[in-house]
């Protein structure tokens, strides 16, 4: 992998990478922070899944993350939201299909089948590359995510068990099945069955017995895509049904912006660094 | 003043006004955060002056200094960097001449003296403005900023004795009349006449007999900006002249970007709430 810029922030780097994804075919875009502690030993590692539209440079430069990276002593890996580039299917006019609209998924429909692989992109290709050119400690790995990033970190999580120490989200898209962002791409990509789509819901996985490792969600009341998209009460049902304990806080008055996410980044990692000390 | 936009971020409110302003005779925009605070006595606030290019929108987006401002219960109040609109003179090809580089001086020259009054706009008109329609503190302020920006606070604070309880820049310009960013506006803004220009610099005014209120300023070793544009050697060349004291802290690594402001601003909010507690 090739590293592109190198910047220092709260005593540690912040690194972005370009190298060729085996999964997506194509060449792909990552960065990572390495805090203070990585200077020295190995370091446990946050992956963060990025919402509609973005790179990895929005969480980067919004969240505020770094500086609780570093005094936490963990690593954040901030993978793009889509594979990339002329020969990559998009469909400009759509912000929520194709480049910038991965959804987390291996597709299985032409045309995006040959690139469209962030499922394993995310889950396989990322975590080896990384675990064997950083200082990243092997295999003690927790997994986030915002929106369509969130409904990502909730899928990996439910379908890898022991993959991840620990997971959450902001405002995530809960049950992708039953809102009009999941229906797009997921119709686009895996298929018209709908039932194919139910191996990348969240609320649907743990319908059928997957059990998350422990779960914190964060979900703005005043989020303007709450209603239509992102259905918290589907995957609440889903977790009642089964007796599930489910960390689900409604945050009054908060929007879906990374301003709502710089607000409690700090307790998500918290939650990751407390798990993954205890493994 | 019109209230645009209005974002819950870390207990307080992040708000954007814009208002017709009398110093620059055109519509201006600014953002405003309240700490949770606010909602229940009125407040301190910070005054943030940002670098070229900028709007209202970096320092807010970038920073991450709202969770502090949240904790230490400041208000932080963040200005354009210079009139806008069609009506106001650019030069569209360069960045570091008119809209977004009004360098926080009352423009004395043609075509630039009619709108181009950022330094009545900053010490005059936006705090009066802002006491009287927010729950701040009347009188109880400080100021920062980055760049053309950490040039801007440093001024108002040494030509305002008493305004301002606290100084702080991020690699501030310390000299601009031995820059080519500062000789470039300057010469534009104020006139041909060198000896104009020393009322807003600050190391000429340090020299000429000004006493900043307490002082804090940042500055990275690897600012690719530090040995042509920034000059804190002249800072504190009059600083030692006159023996002042100057906590002037060269960060090994630091860049000249917000990810290097987002290290420290949280150590640069608590030295102007420990000067605004005191007074």
């Amino acid at each position: 992998m090739e590293l592109l810029e190198t910047i220092k922030e709260s005593g540690g780097w912040l690194n972005r990478y370009r190298h060729a994804s085996s999964s997506c075919q194509c060449a792909m875009t990552f960065s990572v922070y390495l805090p203070p502690q990585a200077q020295t030993a190995k370091v446990p590692a946050v992956y963060w899944l990025s919402g509609l539209t973005c790179t990895d440079d929005n969480f980067r430069v919004k969240a505020g993350a770094q500086r609780y990276a570093a005094e936490l002593g963990l690593a954040l890996v901030i993978p793009d939201t889509s594979p990339r580039g002329a020969e990559v299917p998009d469909v400009p006019e759509r912000y929520d299909l194709g480049q910038g609209a991965g959804f987390y998924v291996n597709a299985t429909q032409a045309p995006w089948s040959r690139h469209y692989r962030m499922y394993d992109y995310v889950t396989r290709e990322l975590p080896a590359l990384v675990e064997a050119e950083l200082p990243l400690l092997p295999g003690l790995r927790a997994i986030s995510g915002h929106s369509m990033g969130g409904h990502g970190a909730l899928v990996c999580a439910l379908r890898e068990p022991g993959l991840y120490r620990s997971v959450s989200a902001f405002a995530p898209i809960c049950q992708p099945t039953g809102c009009s962002w999941g229906q797009g791409c997921f119709s686009a990509y895996l298929g018209a069955d709908p039932t194919a789509w139910r191996a990348y819901d969240a609320s649907c996985l743990i319908e059928a017995g997957a059990t998350p490792p422990p779960l914190l969600i964060d979900q703005g009341t005043a989020d303007e895509f709450l209603v239509e998209q992102l259905h918290p009460e589907a995957l609440a049902a889903a977790c009642a049904a089964r007796h599930l304990p489910l960390n689900l806080r409604l945050r009054e008055g908060y929007d879906h912006s990374y301003h709502f996410i710089a607000s409690f980044i700090g307790e998500h990692l918290a939650h990751h660094a407390a798990c993954l000390r205890e493994s």
